[in-house]
């Protein structure tokens, strides 16, 4: 087959899936009988193992962080300006591992999934998941797959979130600490746009109280909103305003509520594209995971403290422009992290983009990211068999 | 009956309404046959009816601006904090209106009221309204109180955006205006939340097209998430931490949908107490209002020139986390009528209570109103006997 896709792309992928057959304890105090991670890696491991990369996903994206799943395939992985031969997370030096989060509804273990003890989904009855649950689950794949240390875990936005988290609770199994668009814990606006969200999604007659695969259909209306939303929230008001201003679609108001400016017409796209391609039950578990993640809280709310164990090395990167995350969010971790004297670099990229642009090629993000990657120090040779 | 109000309350008020039987022809094309105006007035008219100032209410507000409908009224009108005997708009001095918008649900002609061509609710065939048409309902109704010229409009928010709209379509008529938190236009963010917010009432099933008197029944989910998500933008990201941070309603964590967070039991406590007390189809004609308002359009999107047949005096007030109409567009209609050499003050409170701020008694708001209403001349008497 000829090769179609760009040179700096990984290219064709395909994903993994790890059984897990241990029963997890969960931090909600539920258990699941058993798992599964859908995985794709990228590169290859050296023969040190210590070349590996754990990549961590957001809010509603995956595994497939890079490449293309087939020749036909429009869009790569949702990090692909990142991931691939020559990038910042150069897929010629490191291998590179990302999977879906429990939870998710992608092919790891989630809602959608059958439930051994009923033989239907899960539906409502999947248990309730923190980052904490994550991480450890990212630790049993870790040891599948025969990786003591990472030689990085890199997350954005509630993936560095999961970056964080690693660095606190298995501090001897990563060199490295990227924490990407971040914070420390949400605040009470970003629980407020979390909430509404929610109410969307449970209010919809349609969610039948998160059962409705067995009434075969799916709470679309509030699914579509909570998506509608969270795409404000990932654009600044000057993304937005360079992005559509007050066009309108006719020349003139038409007195109606169908689309009359441009970023109407945006937003129910978004909202609409969102509707089967994601399940609504992981949109509650992922929300409210990013509600209750506070590495703080069991410190007294002293994150100085709760960052005392760490032994990484930090780099933290926010968006002037990220409203969600802002920048002060980031300098929280930075300045808990000085309080403990760890080794942290802390870049703080103008850009108007908003939350979104730790997914965007940003020249100057690539930079400070490319060089911040520079110090990650491999010792192994690459198996050229694998 | 003793007096129970506070001494600088206007105390007991009582609406009137105003009957306007010439047909109203709207900016959307269509026509109002006839229509009401309820309105209040606070304070007495002088006998050289120079003592006059309209108050222009906002989204979701009403004619009920100060003083109490009963003694047992536990709330005073919307703007108590600024209206009364002694306060910056001082009943002592001044005649003061404030009247429900025609698209309203407290009174004035709107989706509520008799059709008399059905003899059935208008719904959603009363027609769209704009800022322009309020104006000119206005101007009516100070015809039928005789009153030529508003010794000033004021308004805050959407009322601000009818005080600009004022000083451009009837320049004679007023000869102070006051813009206080608003904005020469919505900009796509802020339309972005108000297509949220229209989208929860339009999708919710229990809407039937806006006929939903008819079906006996109100979309409640909808009117409740949009109001959920108005209030995020009320509020500032200072003034929900403030208020609420990361408080939990129990100890712990209790792993649910639930309120969890204080802040999510004040937001669904909003939410559903505004359903009940407000119509849906006014909620959606008030954000499409919003949405429309932008007086440069009509001269090629240039406000200077928008505003250059003005004569008031203008006082703009913006508030530092006001993050829904921030400072930064109170100082674009500043700028515009700097370009035509206006009278203008402008005045940017810091204050941490977000849009919300212009409603509230703080100190440094309160002196600055004070201090620019003091500027208004009224050259006659007042008439003991009103």
């Amino acid at each position: 087959m000829p090769n179609t896709f760009p040179a700096d792309s990984v290219g064709l992928v395909k994903p993994s899936i790890a059984h897990f057959d241990q029963p997890l304890p969960l931090e909600c105090g539920k258990t699941l009988p058993s798992y599964e991670l859908i995985y794709e890696t990228y590169g290859m491991l050296n023969t040190n193992r210590d070349n590996a990369i754990l990549i961590c996903h957001a809010l509603s994206s995956d595994h497939h962080a890079a490449g293309y799943h087939c020749a036909e395939d429009k869009k790569p992985g949702w990090w692909e300006t990142c991931i691939g031969p020559g990038k910042p997370i150069d897929t010629n030096k490191f291998f590179v591992v990302c999977s879906n989060n429990i939870g998710g509804c992608k092919g790891s273990t989630g809602p959608v999934s059958n439930n051994p003890k009923t033989n239907k989904p899960y539906g409502p009855d999947f248990p309730f998941v923190t980052v904490k649950d994550w991480v450890k689950t990212q630790v049993q794949l870790a040891d599948q797959l025969g990786i003591g240390c990472w030689q990085a875990v890199i997350g954005g936005s509630l993936g560095g979130m999961q970056a964080m988290q690693w660095s606190i609770d298995y501090p001897e199994r990563l060199k490295h600490c990227f924490i990407i668009a971040a914070a420390p814990h949400l605040s009470a606006q970003n629980i407020a746009f979390n909430e509404v969200a929610r109410r969307a999604i449970i209010t919809d007659p349609d969610f039948h109280e998160g059962d409705y695969y067995s009434h075969n259909t799916e709470p679309a209306r509030g699914l579509m909103l909570a998506r509608m939303l969270g795409h404000i929230t990932y654009l600044s008001n000057d993304a937005m305003l360079a992005k559509f201003g007050r066009v309108l679609k006719e020349k003139n108001y038409q007195f109606s509520y169908d689309v009359e400016f441009e970023v109407e017409s945006y937003l129910r796209y978004q909202g609409e594209k969102f509707v089967g391609q994601f399940d609504a039950n992981t949109y509650l578990l992922m929300t409210r995971a990013l509600d209750y993640f506070d590495p703080a809280q069991e410190y007294n709310n002293n994150l100085s403290a709760a960052l005392s164990m760490t032994k990484a090395r930090f780099h933290i990167i926010s968006f002037t422009s990220d409203w969600r995350f802002s920048p002060a969010r980031s300098r929280e971790i930075v300045k808990a992290l000085l309080d403990n004297n760890r080794d942290v670099s802390y870049a703080e990229i103008t850009a108007n983009q908003g939350h979104d642009a730790f997914l965007m090629d940003i020249p100057h993000y690539m930079d400070v990211f490319r060089a911040n990657m520079s110090q990650l120090k491999i010792s192994g040779n690459h198996d050229a068999t694998a």
